[in-house]
């Protein structure tokens, strides 16, 4: 067997534009409002401020040890919109809050206020519980971040002291100790650190990180007392990560750690990892993922329980989870160039991601169930609020996600209106999309060339998409005669005059689940093309559960300009139980009778955003 | 308005045999079997000779401070069995456990093993955990079940002691204490023992009890540190027992307490305790219980959450609180003489309570839900093994389930084959019931009298009974036109020549959920006369959520001798959904297709007594 090779590279998102009435509007509030929302929130709550280092025993609020990754990844998100929407008073900033940083960081190079401030004893003292390399992690992500949007070396080089610091803790050598984090985070961020600065010795610790899982005894056993039970499943460390195969424990946890084997994989070429994600994938994306992407089948913890158990009023599916599984997926995207990597991205990114996001941008869901019996709302920020800045940071680089380039050319993976900017064939290039996707499935793709070029345009066939076609000037090609792993393969010259138009047939879908999940028997849900719909009180007058969907109802779309900014709905001939005479009874003989219902379902993504009422992905179908 | 007067005094066990098919092989197994194995687990567990207080710090087991109330259920239970089938190895066994406990009661008359040998510091220390009093109020029933059986006075004279020393600490006097405890138990005991020994200060203690909870401050604020939360609804203590309406909390606490609640009721006319629990029963049966009669629907808190809210595969339906609902049912009749209490009592007693054992008498059920896949069985023992002697008690006790005497003469609640031995119009009569209820509707009713007397009979017209016909001698009796309260009330002159004859009509009944629980939307249960039925994989080789049972399937019924002790079986053309092709799918556009399917369904309280497998109530309908 041959050692790995990344087949692809993101194009960077500072080289995509999204034009679209889709992710545009969103990508603008998150810029606008999450973005200073969040600051005032860390602010308010004295996260920016504990980085001054002036807590003292008995004040109000006390640091919380994962507080430092909530400043992190907002600095991440608030770079990337930097590096697309220069903003000289978010600039200045971003410089303070840095500063406030660097101020921190101790003489050894250990950065955490906690572990400064509060409970200095406390150091490395118990990874499995206190987040400090999780910590760390995100901050190098908020560092590399910094330095690619602004070319300042402010917090790349505090972190890369760090990092050093980390380094000459942890490690295999004399004089270094064993461990890893019980969150995983650092295993990712150590190889965007690496890719930074070109320092080895970081991708070398990341790799070690990841073997440090699954030892026996596990590297956590003397954190804890003598006799104290602990589930080493909760942060997969129950087996050592090469010979892991089945997703276990907390969610978020899990795709950052495969997200870091992905990375790591990538760099050295370890087949065994890459086999591992791969197993891991089939294991969630077949038994343990919900059709809008989200994952984490329970509260209890935070994560997955037992193959195709997928609640939907108790799914968890944290946002922060979701997010976790496009980072996962577009990492496996680039390794391998196999469209299922794309197509869960995709799920997850037009539902159970941005479903944690209201639509004027200051409100969060932790939790995305699939139903809710009117009680589960979006705050405006939470104790632990890994989620909102989580959010952030994805919608700030998601043209990132659009394209990749590779030996076998350009490859689209998202249909997104807008414009990438490529280096192709040795030439500078780009390539437009013109569509009103995800609302309609016509794509017009147009090159821009200096001069004309050879080489290969890869354009993702969605699983969702049964019929698609696609004309070169108004020739048709045969789509299936050009597949390749998911993707029309077109591989020609081209002069940059050719209009290339991709028809992705859109009918509503009745979606099913595997007769092995129990939650949904007898249930269908709706989705057209990778939007997923739910019914929403707001629409529907009725107790959603009583709400049946006939096999043969007939399903109508409209685009609603005015209705949550814009979106398409599905109109479907529904019946609904009328309640007879209940007065005095529980249980009855006498069923209620079906009346005719007009339903109306929305984008999942667009729930909550109304007055607050129930909600159903999952609806009874006769 | 009125005080309340009982309407009904209950016909001892004693006095009733029980011949049937259905109960009287469960009474020999109960005495045979489960007396001596619960035995053999209370003395190989170490609750027995906790009694000898020989414990010392460093030894294990440590006793549990409910220890003692298991030893006493088992007393009550093995009291009732020797009251009806005298047996000198149990009488001298009782003796001999009476001794130990006789002798582990301390000089000022306190009893409780855990608190003289492990925390004597604590005595009445926290009484909303420690069930102190809980514990007491079972050896009081215990005390009383052995005196009525045996005559003996040893442990009623413990009992007296422990109930005057308790006196003597709590009450509204000078020198006693507030307090109740955390656990209703004790203030229907003390009603017991009020009857027992006609002291009323016994009565009046039960009453101090109850009126202790809901005060404000709470009793129990007191236990609690300095702003640690406690939710006194946990134990109804959220607000004057004359001020509830709605069930709250852990579900056998509730249970006990308003059975507490009726017996002081009945005992002193209090119009506002018949008044709450009136209220709080309408809020049970109408909200919060389950078709089986068992009640509490989540683990949380062991008891009742939200209106309506009654999932099926994680209900918690203690055995133990449906056995309360029999005790509060059963009290709340002779209080009104209302068929709606026995009809609650009835559909306890056919199947949440008796779900709690298995066929053969060694096996128990904590919980009882509605739904498995495949993974809850009955157990040997529990640490807390309140379910087991419970039940024992319970059965050991039948008989006295089924009649009642009042001004308005003889009440029949239950039809069982056997005779009552009953005092009316100054004689001593019988009444025998001849029927193979439950499995057939057909009662035959015949008096044995020296000479003929005045008196009403009173037979229950069970709620899920449509079209009851009524015979005397052949001659039809109009059933409307003599109705009150749900019972037949035929008032003439009998000579105990007369043939009574009552038909239920028992067809397979459908029965759904009110338009408000949303777990059993889209489903329907079977139940034929007071049984509910099941499917169990035994029978039917699918997985159960596959199976859909159409509104227009024939059903049909088969006595079958050889199953499950003889059982009555219901026979369905179902269907089953057949998986496609789900290779490399979690999620698909094309649905499974519906095959014919023969459904067997066996009573709910038959199931788990095979090969372990999934059980369902509630099943798909189209």
């Amino acid at each position: 067997m041959s050692a790995v090779t990344r087949r692809l590279s993101p194009v960077p998102f500072t080289a995509v534009s999204i034009t679209d009435s889709f992710w545009a509007p969103r990508l603008a509030t998150n810029r606008d409002v999450t973005l200073p929302a969040e600051y005032a929130q860390l602010q308010q709550t004295g996260r920016i401020d504990a980085f001054d280092l002036s807590w003292k025993p008995g004040m109000e609020p006390v640091p919380h040890y994962f507080w430092d990754s909530d400043v992190a990844k907002w600095i991440e998100a608030a770079s990337y919109s930097l590096a697309t929407h220069p903003d000289p008073e978010l600039d200045t900033l971003l410089d303070e809050v840095i500063a406030k940083i660097a101020g921190a960081q101790q003489p050894d190079g250990y950065l955490n206020v906690y572990f400064t401030v509060v409970a200095p004893e406390q150091r490395w003292a118990n990874l499995h519980v206190h987040h400090e390399l999780y910590c760390a992690g995100h901050l190098m992500e908020a560092a590399v971040a910094h330095h690619q949007a602004t070319g300042k070396r402010t917090l790349l080089d505090v972190m890369t002291r760090y990092a050093d610091y980390i380094d000459s803790v942890f490690g295999e050598g004399p004089g270094h100790r064993s461990g890893t984090c019980g969150h995983e985070e650092i295993e990712l961020a150590l190889v965007k650190l690496y890719h930074a600065t070109s320092e080895e010795r970081y991708l070398r610790l990341s790799e070690f990180f990841l073997n440090q899982r699954g030892q026996k005894p596990s590297v956590f056993a003397h954190e804890f007392a003598p006799g104290e039970s602990f589930d080493t499943s909760y942060c997969q460390d129950h087996l050592p990560v090469r010979e892991q195969s089945e997703v276990t424990g907390h969610a978020v946890r899990a795709m950052y750690l495969y997200s870091g084997m992905a990375d790591v994989a990538g760099e050295t070429g370890d087949e065994g990892l890459l086999r591992a994600c791969q197993r891991l994938w089939d294991h969630l994306t077949l038994k343990n993922m919900y059709l809008t992407g989200g994952i984490g089948s329970t509260r209890h913890n935070e994560g997955f329980t037992r193959d195709y158990d997928l609640p939907n009023d108790t799914a968890y599916c944290e946002t922060c989870a979701a997010i976790g599984l496009v980072f996962w997926a577009h990492r496996m995207l680039q390794l391998t160039a196999d469209s299922r990597y794309a197509d869960v991205m995709e799920r997850a990114l037009y539902n159970g991601t941005i479903s944690g996001v209201s639509l004027d941008g200051k409100r969060f869901f932790y939790e995305n169930p699939l139903e809710s019996a009117g009680h589960h709302h979006r705050q405006d920020w939470f104790g632990c609020a890994c989620c909102p800045p989580n959010i952030a940071r994805l919608l700030a680089s998601l043209g990132g996600y659009v394209y990749s380039l590779g030996d076998d050319g350009v490859f689209v993976h998202l249909y997104v209106q807008g414009e990438g900017r490529l280096r192709v064939a040795g030439q500078d290039a780009t390539l437009r999309q013109q569509t009103d996707y995800p609302w309609d499935g016509a794509v017009r793709l147009t090159l821009g060339l200096a001069e004309p070029a050879t080489f290969a345009l890869n354009l993702r066939l969605p699983d969702w998409c049964a019929g698609a076609t696609l004309t070169v000037d108004g020739e048709p090609v045969d789509i299936a005669a050009n597949s390749r792993q998911g993707y029309l393969h077109l591989d020609r010259t081209w002069t940059g005059d050719e209009v290339i138009e991709l028809t992705l047939p859109m009918p509503v879908q009745r979606v099913y689940a595997h007769p092995a999940v129990r939650a949904d028997a007898g249930l269908v849900a709706l989705q057209r093309g990778p939007v997923v719909y739910c019914l929403e009180a707001a629409d529907n007058p009725w107790p959603l559960h009583r709400v049946v969907l006939p096999r043969d109802a007939t399903c109508s779309v409209r685009y609603a300009p005015d209705l949550l900014g814009g979106v398409t709905v599905i109109e479907a001939e529904g019946l609904v139980e009328v309640p007879g005479d209940w007065e005095g009874k529980l249980y009855s003989a006498t069923p209620d009778t079906l009346q005719p219902a007009r339903l109306t379902a929305i984008p999942y993504c667009t729930w909550d955003n109304r007055e607050p009422g129930a909600m159903r992905v999952w609806l009874r179908e006769t």
